[in-house]
């Protein structure tokens, strides 16, 4: 149900957009399902506090433009080269790399189009919005992590280094989401959040490398096993799988501890992290 | 002056990033000199009301940020594969690809982070400034600009179309920041300083274009009579030296028309974009 009216949502904001190829790229690959993962916590997260989160769904979409733009570049050939995503060719596979390019830049730009645009939130708030995305998506956050992953790519990372990567790749996106529905539901609950989506993005990140190890490539849509093909440190290579499901755990329980102490709708929160921590996709 | 005030915030603003070669792919090229033509377009819009621009350097800088992150994208191999950028080596060339990819990316989610960040404007002005320059730099501005001009890469465009390019890939981020110093200025005179943003624009392209084929490369940075090497459609090709020129005297007087009916200081405002029109390099 959220998900499809973010999946409404991100249809519509990205009807309107001048015509040509960069658009059906845009679509192509922000139209390609994905989980919404990210607007959903923030949704969630508001919903949590008893608010109506409707009038914030194009604020959610934003981050997932977000998201989008930044699996287009990752994806392309100086990047990672990567031919799939989500089982189907990746956006420079299916247009060509300069559309790719462009595509990733309309995204990341129409994402603070579409947060500065909206009529349903006061500026000081949008500004704040806007404050923490940024920061969490450029070379603080997000491009921080990806440059330190390909960094990385010809040396042997230790878990302090893997820790750090994944703390700024993907961490701080799924960070910017909760922070964000702080914002426009309690802004004194703030640090707390940032402490929840702290942990929970480790937790993501360690369930990622066991789902590269244990995972069904069908239901993930990508191959399987690629981390050690190429021998790139994880969770699992460092840390052995039994012990990485713990410290998946570890950080599961310290997300629900803080969860806990918020004055929220526990259930509605706990069952959306538990979807991301216990997905099998 | 104002330029190496520019110069010194954008210097210091970028000195704070996150260590690594993103950080130094983005210096070396937001750092490389530059006429900083958009900031102190804005600045001296601002100045020409009898305000004190010194406040808002930072935020003209975003715009330098997004002109020079387009600048390194559209250098890529999968672009226009430019090896040379004033004189120097391209970014993606003094680095590599990914690296150029990203400080491109992290240049403009800097630019949001700047103007969100900015302490000395209100919330309410805040937003709309980044609504125009998220509008003019995007799917709706110059991304679609840069779409246009590679679709007509093999293809003849006719005078109408190259209008449409060059009003979008140099037009639009022409025009921003003037509207954006009316933003700070008077907001009433914001259509006034819309339509001197679009002249001028048109004819900051034609002059462009005549440069290509008159202008001296040492002075350019760069080669000239790569247009018509590359069979590109320019003002000249199509309409031949002179009447490009003659073209651009009028656009450069429908500029001066506008300007006059403003309430400003116009000996300043004429400085700058006589400096535009008439430049040699």
């Amino acid at each position: 149900m959220m998900r499809d009216e973010i999946n409404d949502c991100l249809e519509r904001l990205t009807s309107h957009l001048k015509n040509g190829a960069v658009k059906e790229a845009c679509r192509y690959s922000l139209l390609a399902g994905g989980k919404r993962l990210r607007p959903m916590l923030m949704l969630t997260a508001i919903q949590s506090y008893g608010i109506d989160y409707h009038p914030y769904i194009e604020l959610a979409c934003a981050i997932e433009m977000i998201h989008t733009y930044s699996l287009i570049h990752d994806d392309l050939p100086a990047m990672d080269d990567d031919d799939l995503r989500r089982g189907r060719p990746t956006c420079h596979k299916a247009f060509d790399e300069a559309t790719a390019i462009l595509a990733g830049d309309a995204l990341l730009t129409e994402a603070f189009y579409v947060l500065s645009h909206d009529q349903n939130l006061n500026a000081d708030k949008k500004i704040k919005l806007i404050e923490i995305l940024s920061e969490a998506s450029g070379q603080a956050g997000m491009v921080y992590g990806q440059q330190q992953d390909l960094y990385f790519e010809n040396r042997k990372a230790e878990l302090e280094d893997l820790k750090n990567i994944h703390a700024y790749k993907t961490g701080c996106l799924i960070q910017a989401p909760l922070m964000m529905a702080t914002i426009i539901a309690k802004e004194e609950d703030l640090a707390i959040w940032r402490e929840i989506g702290k942990y929970i993005g480790q937790a993501f990140q360690i369930q990622d490398d066991i789902l590269d190890v244990i995972g069904d490539e069908k239901k993930l849509g990508k191959k399987t096993g690629v981390d050690s093909i190429h021998h790139k440190s994880t969770y699992v290579s460092l840390l052995g799988l039994e012990e990485a499901k713990k410290q998946c755990e570890s950080y599961y329980h310290k997300t629900l501890e803080q969860v806990y102490g918020l004055q929220i709708n526990h259930g509605l929160m706990i069952g959306i992290l538990e979807s991301l921590i216990k997905r099998d996709a």
